[in-house]
């Protein structure tokens, strides 16, 4: 069972643990501060497939796998799947998760899918509508580069806000055994629309949504930044998190000693040639359930907020004129009994 | 508090209740037999937007508001609203909804939409997660089949299995009142392959997906097809229901007598040349939302199970060989207390 707390907040009310993580990534995020984390990397990034839509498919096929096997489970065990990304029809998806013929509920919310995925996992968890459930997304930079911007062969130059969208999965097994970081309190974003129209620079279009979500929750749970030890977005980038820090100040709220964002800590700036940082479902998602849900279980951090961001648009939106709304989902998420 | 019941199949334990409904169609459908029961209907498809993927979009916004004003609720009653629909990042469905500000959970189950955007709000409601939530779904003739077959002005012949996207959306509202129509039991989908590659024949590629997911519950619920009033299919339409029953009868069930598909019902197939029937996440959620939701408020249907199928491909999987999943989600639902 679950209950509002506040405006917009969920408390859950059973002890909702994530109990399995596993997050794989390409060969230029191995290359990266966060190489040693990954479960899996991949020295060439078709993984051995012959699209990269179909070798995105297959980063959510091992992460899912891994994921399970971390804790011998099998995917009969699992009662529910929900799963997204970035491509047209969210074919990564569908393709990627079809052999585990688990029940499926296919979710679209751009780059904030994986705080999605796990958001609606815990709240069927909590109900009892399923003993346990997945989450799974992922992004590829090859796939997302073609479909979103420009044919990779074209070598097109990148404007200094542009993020690098990241090759990468997350999956993460969520159940009611008590084992786990727990998720205590979800969030749901709203579409927030700031009339960015700018489709090289999500970070500006993501950071109203986010700071929205985070206000929201802040206020419902009657709490403050500084109550965290981490209040981690995914996927801003460097601009989008400055922003953020920026629109929370204007209104009296400081997060600046406690933030960060998975899309400045997956790749080397200096060295990476990655403009305003990492991005696509796969950043937070690869990032989240490796480094961060390692760093939870061991307790070097205990509780945290984790707010994934999405720029809802297609090229054809953007090619009508319309600007670029965002979308923030938030959970709150304490270290489990060691 | 929901309860799982045999392998698949959910209870809700709480009286969930769809309390309000709108569906909204274009002119070629206010053309066809279901015209009266339409909330409304509109006889430029342009909706006097400057595209069709805007058309659409309002179709959504006019769709929600409707469901919303039958029953005197503003958008700040609604906790959170599920919506998707088919085009490339579920456009529709953000810019149809950006407007009504409520917490937005975005969802891709292709045409099973309708179906999954009611499962999940009755199963959030169920928790308690939210009071009231909104399930929304549209699609466009002419947005669909420039985006996944061919532009419209070229005039392309269609094979006699081709289905005709439906210009129409859907809205539903669910909360724990006790009133309404009464979602009993779902069953959520599994990814279902049986490698079928013709992308003019979806009903075929559904079809497996709908019986599995039948069979799923008819033997979790240990009940039989003679059980129900109806047994309700969208979109397979004329060629996909005959298979759909065919399948289920060399599995010894025998649904011929109750069984109908909202791809069937919505065009006069003798007059309006719609070939294998309607389609698109708007056939279902326009039907439904209407003429169904109708038909059990005034208990001329008691006992049904809805099932709304979805074909997970994109124009690029069909492009790199892949065959057609499909998927389907199954809701028990009876009239009300009258």
């Amino acid at each position: 069972m679950s209950v509002k707390t506040g405006k917009r907040t969920i408390r859950l009310t059973n002890k909702i643990g994530i109990i399995s993580t596993a997050g794989v990534a390409g060969h230029k995020e191995s290359d990266g501060p966060l190489a040693d984390y990954f479960d899996s990397t991949y020295n060439d990034d078709m993984l051995g497939q012959s699209s990269w839509e179909k070798a995105e498919s297959r980063l959510q096929t091992d992460a899912a796998r891994l994921a399970l096997n971390k804790v011998n489970l099998s995917t009969d065990d699992i009662d529910v799947i929900l799963a997204g990304d970035l491509l047209n029809q969210c074919i990564s998806s569908t393709f990627g998760l079809r052999s585990l013929g688990i029940p499926y509920l296919g979710q679209y919310g751009a780059c904030s899918t994986m705080a999605q995925t796990m958001l609606i996992a815990s709240l069927l968890t909590d109900s009892g509508a399923c003993r346990r459930a997945m989450a799974v997304t992922s992004s590829h930079f090859c796939s997302a580069e073609r479909q979103f911007r420009l044919p990779i062969e074209y070598g097109g130059q990148r404007t200094p806000t542009a993020q690098w969208t990241v090759t990468g999965a997350g999956a993460a097994v969520i159940d009611n055994s008590g084992s786990g970081s727990l998720i205590k309190e979800v969030t749901i974003g709203k579409i927030t629309d700031y009339k960015i129209k700018d489709a090289n620079n999500m970070g500006a279009a993501m950071a109203p949504a986010a700071a929205d979500t985070i206000m929201s929750f802040l206020d419902d749970s009657k709490t403050t930044p500084s109550d965290y030890d981490l209040v981690l977005t995914g996927d801003l980038g460097f601009i989008g998190s400055e922003l953020l820090i920026k629109i929370l100040h204007r209104e009296g709220i400081d997060i600046s000693s406690v933030h960060n964002d998975c899309g400045k800590m997956i790749f080397d700036r200096d060295r990476q040639d990655v403009h305003a940082g990492g991005s696509g479902c796969g950043c937070c998602g690869s990032v989240f359930c490796s480094y961060i849900a390692g760093k939870l279980k061991k307790h070097e951090l205990n509780n945290i907020l984790f707010i994934a961001t999405g720029a809802l648009m297609s090229p054809t939106s953007s090619q009508q004129g319309e600007s670029i709304p965002g979308i923030a989902h938030l959970l709150h998420i304490v270290s489990g009994i060691s």
